[in-house]
């Protein structure tokens, strides 16, 4: 089933031009990231450089835009949602780099430049994760509050995607699974804590900031699991499929380090029928939202369809 | 002039029973620790066992202690002040972590037990101090909020003192400096950031928690700052008088490594005299709070006259 299909019955709402939304939304976020960051001649200079060097190193801002997308489908504004955006981009960039780093997954490119460690050394590298990770609360506690939540609730939904049972815990099964035989119903639980947690939690916040229903937190939750599990078994996908340049990264890397991939354990054709089911349930998980949810549902569109 | 003298014209109130606070304090922190921390059969189990490890490789809980004793300077609690305090020791124990690892510190040994990374490997105790890092925000996030300060105040104080231009800061500082000729002046810099900045923010937000007034918050940041350096300060003295045995880490450790001490700098007699001065104004700080800083001026007699 075409991502077009799988979006339902909403042929009738206005299209959203998702290139102009990225584009506005892509410069907001790195304004913003700008101005939430220490300056890079602040003591000490090497780390706000290398913290910048990877927030600034051409991230497609994903996870801020299902933010700002979200707060919108729920009635709110950029405004509102921008310092929680921020956070989660700063969490992303944190996890990224100490991903990279030569005890993890020892990548030398990401985004096709040299890996934070690979530029300023493993110890800089390291503390600029930390700061990032620190940052991104910092960040979150400029938000205001909202009536139905507060900023208590904004710091427990941080720091439980990001927490032991989640982000990490999804780095520490990708770490053990190296080198060993898993199953697809392992690799479900390793995506659903390294990609869904932190994207579920981006629209979630999204929603928060909008002071969304509890009805519509629930809508938002789901897609964001299912937008998250669909977008790693894609980049699975194209780790096999692409090369490097197009990437940006080193391809057939996962292959490379025997690492658990979709298309390794359930072959191509069905990861691709996968993502397709995937995304269609994610779909389905917003079909109660209004028109205003047209930036989310054109960027699961997108999601689903990239090819790199 | 002995530390005694130092705490001034406070001879009339009721001393504290240092021992017994400190019994007690220290065993309802690994109580309330214990039951913040995920168990270690929780998923991913190696990941919450080296979290636990050195979260319960036998720590004073100085920083809990100052936390707890400065909340009871303002009239507070213990039960108010806990979570704030098992924050607090949880940043203190991700940064020990990371700062032992091979491309920082490299120390084999911590507490008189190996190091995290000896145990469980580089690349989980990296994760397991990220994990930590996140942790002290999601258990910060379990306080209640108070008539003056809010949960956006505790997390600022808390991400501001463990971040970028504080704690990690320090961090960097100190890897830079390594092998180098240190300044006494690049050397207090490094101590207020890796040491005086969270003990400050441990009484800080111990006072936080008792609702304290603004003026008692100026008294317990001065208090703070002050016994942050003269720990330090006593820390590099140790390492150059004292056995590894006492110690329970490598005495002797930041000679080898060429790393910046006081002694080193200006000589074990000057640094001691240091150390008293600096204790000195960090009694000077609480003169203005009443007798229910008794605990807080004991901590600190504790703290000069360590000999471990």
């Amino acid at each position: 089933m075409p991502a077009s299909q799988a979006r339902g019955n909403r042929g009738s709402e206005t299209p959203c031009d998702l290139e102009d939304f990225l584009r506005r939304s892509t410069q907001a976020v790195n304004q913003a990231l700008n101005r939430f960051l220490p300056k890079e001649s602040a003591k000490p200079a090497t780390l706000h450089r290398a913290m910048r060097y990877s927030l600034f190193a051409g991230g497609k801002r994903l996870r801020p835009a299902l933010c700002l997308a979200a707060a919108q489908a729920c009635g709110g504004n950029w405004a509102d949602a921008m310092p929680l955006a921020c956070a989660v981009e700063c969490i992303h960039t944190y996890s990224l780099i100490h991903d990279d780093l030569p005890a993890m997954d020892d990548d030398d490119f990401r985004r096709g430049k040299p890996t934070n460690h690979k530029v300023f050394g493993e110890g800089i590298a390291i503390l600029a994760g930390d700061a990032l990770l620190t940052q991104a609360f910092e960040i979150a506690a400029q938000s205001h509050g909202w009536p139905r939540y507060s900023h208590r609730d904004i710091v427990r939904e941080i720091s439980v995607a990001a927490g032991s049972r989640q982000l990490v815990a999804g780095q520490v099964a990708d770490l053990e699974g190296e080198g060993r035989k898993t199953t697809a119903k392992e690799l479900k639980y390793i995506h659903e804590r390294k990609t869904s947690a932190l994207l579920s939690c981006s629209v979630r916040l999204g929603g928060m900031s909008a002071n969304c229903t509890p009805s519509q937190l629930q809508a938002l939750t789901r897609f964001g699991y299912y937008v998250g599990l669909a977008f790693q078994v894609i980049d699975d996908i194209l780790d096999v499929t692409q090369t490097s340049e197009k990437l940006g990264k080193t391809a057939g890397k996962d292959v490379q380090a025997r690492k658990a991939t979709y298309p390794a354990i359930v072959g191509l054709d069905r990861s691709r029928q996968i993502a397709r089911r995937l995304t269609a349930q994610a779909f389905s998980a917003l079909r109660n939202l209004d028109q205003r949810a047209a930036a989310l549902r054109a960027l699961a569109d997108f999601l689903l369809q990239r090819d790199h």
